[in-house]
């Protein structure tokens, strides 16, 4: 147990805001941490959970002792965030975000930062499908990837900031923009279009169908219902941020899925078994690396 | 414990066969269980499991006594192995099957039925990503639903098999064939055919960028790839054979993620949000209906 970022601020206080006040604490990585959220309600709700050492609905506050500083919102917000919080922050200090898609973020952030603070991106890969301050825990890290994307800051800070996310459970990689968002385009964003857009095509089902769809969900479908129950604002902001690279893996897929719809329509057998086989294969890869 | 079925001879010991006689076994409703499987080498295997009280590959010897005859073969296979079976049955005796599509199964099997046996197809709604006898277990059907297809059998032997299955675990629910594929196409088969056609995109990436995919897939692509290792075989007979349901559902879909790109492409947020957010409701009614 060794302080790492004597005061901590997180802006944001959702799942993974959440997650990293209570990881950060259950590690005793700090010995302050200020918790800051715009909506009075859900203050008021952090401040009954005891999440935070303080609670606040004003952003510059909050920032001004803060040696780390979370922006932990969605993508689509940090560009006003950073605009308004930078200028307040104590020199010398770091300040991370936790955002899916990484060019935009680096787009909307780089024009606010100064020289005088360390300004390191970051992407902790975890998450689950519930939203909201209630929904955090402090093991939400444990044995996940934590992506940084370290480019003028200097190597000391860097490190501290991955003897950080280590404590609190994560392995911590070293990567680019344009790779995070291409990656995280397949892994993370088109499966999420994918679940959202099958789980739409069932809401739009004729009632008894549709009733009888959630009552033998079980066969595969409840899935997708899992990973379609995400945050709403958080997603669109994520489509909107990486639409380039999703647009693209999604070109790929739908290129795929004809494929199969044709062998299915003409009845080729062999195709669709020579696929099926292949992706059993992935599934041993991911096994044998250690991430199922 | 009640024997219900005193001789059952099981035709095909996978995943579903194996679970079949473990589940039986487990609640006393049989005094003798014969398993029934072509290949040698998986017979052996079957036999050292311990599965099954008798072990053949000759299907005809197997069903000679049954009480109950269990086909849990891939759905292409079951018109071929009905008509070779059928003549060998006891009179008065019961021959279910547990395919996944049931129109299909109809048009195959009904050509063989004679008027001595009851022939009451059935689907159990359970099942993992795993294959072949030792992936069997005796819980897999508990709490799953049962579907049965009774058309022209006495409402006593449909009453019987009901408490069957009640007794494996299952809660049964009569269906007519053709609204079964639908709800089945959406359910089960159109997801599939998805985490397929996803896991097979990142199959063709190129070097670096599939080892990182695998590596990084616990964002959401995880479980498509859990999905996309079921059994190769049953899978392309399912998609096959219930083509006509499937391919309507693929089109809906299809049409829906047009929409989703368009909104992405274009910036389009509200949409995008608008249908997350109903999403949501849907895994709301899941969780709702006990099935999650």
């Amino acid at each position: 147990m060794t302080i790492i970022y004597d005061k901590i601020a997180v802006i944001g206080v959702g799942l993974i805001g959440a997650s990293i006040a209570l990881a950060a604490r259950r590690a005793g990585l700090t010995s302050n941490i200020t918790g800051c959220e715009i909506d009075s309600g859900k203050a008021a709700e952090i401040e009954k959970l005891g999440l935070v050492d303080h609670v606040t609905t004003d952003a510059v506050a909050a920032v001004q002792d803060a040696d780390l500083v979370v922006m932990a919102v969605p993508v689509g917000a940090l560009g006003d965030l950073a605009a308004k919080i930078v200028p307040a922050m104590k020199p010398g200090a770091v300040l991370t975000d936790t955002g899916s898609t990484k060019r935009s973020v680096l787009r909307d952030v780089d024009p606010h930062i100064s020289g005088a603070i360390h300004w390191l991106p970051s992407h902790p890969l975890a998450g689950t499908e519930h939203s909201g301050p209630a929904a955090g825990f402090a093991e939400l890290f444990d044995g996940r990837y934590w992506l940084l994307l370290p480019r003028e800051v200097p190597e000391d800070e860097v490190v501290r900031f991955e003897s950080f996310v280590a404590a609190m459970g994560s392995v911590s990689e070293r990567m680019d923009a344009d790779y995070h968002d291409k990656v995280l385009a397949l892994t993370s964003h088109l499966p999420h279009l994918i679940a959202y857009t099958i789980v739409g095509t069932a809401v739009d089902l004729e009632g008894q169908l549709k009733n009888d769809v959630i009552r033998f969900s079980a066969s595969g479908f409840r899935d997708f219902t899992r990973i379609a129950a995400s945050d709403p604002v958080m997603w669109r902001d994520v489509f909107i941020n990486n639409d380039e690279a999703v647009l693209e893996m999604l070109q790929r897929f739908s290129e795929d899925l004809s494929y199969l719809q044709r062998a299915i329509r003409w009845g080729e057998k062999d195709k669709l078994e020579t696929l099926f086989s292949r992706t059993r294969e992935i599934r041993r890869s991911i096994i044998d690396a250690g991430q199922s």
